[in-house]
């Protein structure tokens, strides 16, 4: 994805060295011809983006029923064309139908607000376990792989720890849900299944980060910055252990703590 | 607004007090009895980011055209009903039917990315001018009144700053983009002009927050963290002044230096 400037640099009013800042362009995430969402996100690792899209949002279950990616510039942006299996596209589609509301009622809004708090899987005590000193360090080494906040000094970061390995991917985007988005994407093609190891986010934890993380089965979210109580409800249903303010060597963990040893 | 609860305390697994967490719900958008957007918000000020959110993406003009604003809770979240004039509302509908594209020609990602890319008004050197020591003071100034952040430590908030009088009005939300369409919303509600001051915020500036900005006719602003490129590339355009790591008593401007006065 060289194709595509990731950073552009800025004068500033200061005369100072010029400023480097991170691109942001707006990407739409099309399935088989039809657009699905359009995401403002920063030009890298976009096949990444839209596999770990079309994984966390529930478009497809596994990568396998994915079976072509492009990414093709247009004058307003990027689009990402994701083309899967007619099975799954016709399941999705008849999903689609069975939740398109009445129109015009005044009372459709339930609908979109069902479809905002999906229900999502549960862990049932599966999932890695990482030690208290490896998840009190998981943002220190996180941070030491992030090539383009390095540079931009403003982009957020999510990498994957594996409980034996420390932090083995990572992935930047100017948002958090495009970074974890890429993460995913990422860890998947390495063949790597998220259940082994824990999320580490640089920002902080909202529910639909939640919803993402069960719906690829990944048991542990560490994040820099604190959870919404939103966030801890859902984690909680979801089997899903939340660690927040996880920085300068200490973490408050909020939900299954099981999944901490000792050491 | 007091019926929803805006915080939560959670228990954490140190035994420390309890931590106090940000609520977040899905809040649905709807206009005259249609969905317009889902959100995930904080809810407090629920009204204020109806109204700002109609005004910042042009679903009115200006707020006499909102007729009523109804907050309604729901199973899943909450509904923000909009009922708004039925000139506006025919308007709107005609352009959301130029706006749609052909469904399904594997092309149509083309036209979201489209609205996502709108043009916005552009400011023809109007706007407050904002003196340095205020402006290098802004987010200091922010932060006194930042409540609910002082109780939950990850909220986000939007500030109005006066050049005569500081920092005249305060909202906050889990979402960057929330915060700033409830300020709009309280300051036009206010009878105040977004043109005759700065917005001042606690995140990074992405070209939807400039968009907004430029929506509503405010001419500068001061943020915390940095922006995009493409934020910057679109202020330039519509003729708004970006500061930005507004930290410490110090900042930098990206674009349109002379709203900043000595002194």
């Amino acid at each position: 994805m060289n194709e595509f400037p990731i950073c552009s640099a800025t004068f500033t009013d200061a005369g100072r060295a010029p400023r480097v800042l991170p691109e942001e362009t707006a990407v739409a995430i099309t399935v088989n011809g039809s657009t699905y969402a359009v995401l403002m996100a920063t030009p890298a690792s976009l096949e990444d983006l839209a596999i770990g899209f079309a994984r966390t949002e529930g478009i497809v279950d596994t990568i396998g029923d994915i079976e072509q990616v492009e990414i093709v510039a247009c004058e307003d942006g990027l689009e990402a064309r994701l083309w899967i299996s007619k099975d799954r596209a016709d399941a999705m589609a008849a999903r689609r139908r069975a939740m398109a509301g009445p129109v015009g009622c005044g009372l459709c809004g339930i609908e979109s607000l069902k479809e905002a708090m999906r229900s999502v899987p549960r862990m049932s005590g599966s999932g890695a376990l990482i030690s208290e000193t490896l998840a009190s360090r998981a943002t220190t080494l996180l941070r030491h792989q992030q090539r383009l906040h390095m540079r931009s000094g403003s982009m957020h970061a999510a990498g994957f720890l594996s409980p034996k390995k420390g932090i083995v991917a990572v992935r930047e985007d100017v948002g958090r849900h495009n970074a974890l988005d890429k993460l995913v994407g990422c860890v998947e093609n390495m063949g790597c299944a998220p259940e082994s190891g824990a999320f580490v986010l640089t920002s902080r934890v909202s529910v639909e980060l939640v919803q993402k993380a069960a719906m690829v089965v990944c048991g542990m979210i560490i994040a820099v910055s604190g959870p919404t109580a939103l966030a801890i409800r859902v984690a909680h249903e979801a089997g899903i252990t939340v660690l927040g303010f996880a920085r300068n060597g200490t973490y408050e963990c909020y939900c299954h703590p099981y999944r901490i040893s000792q050491g």
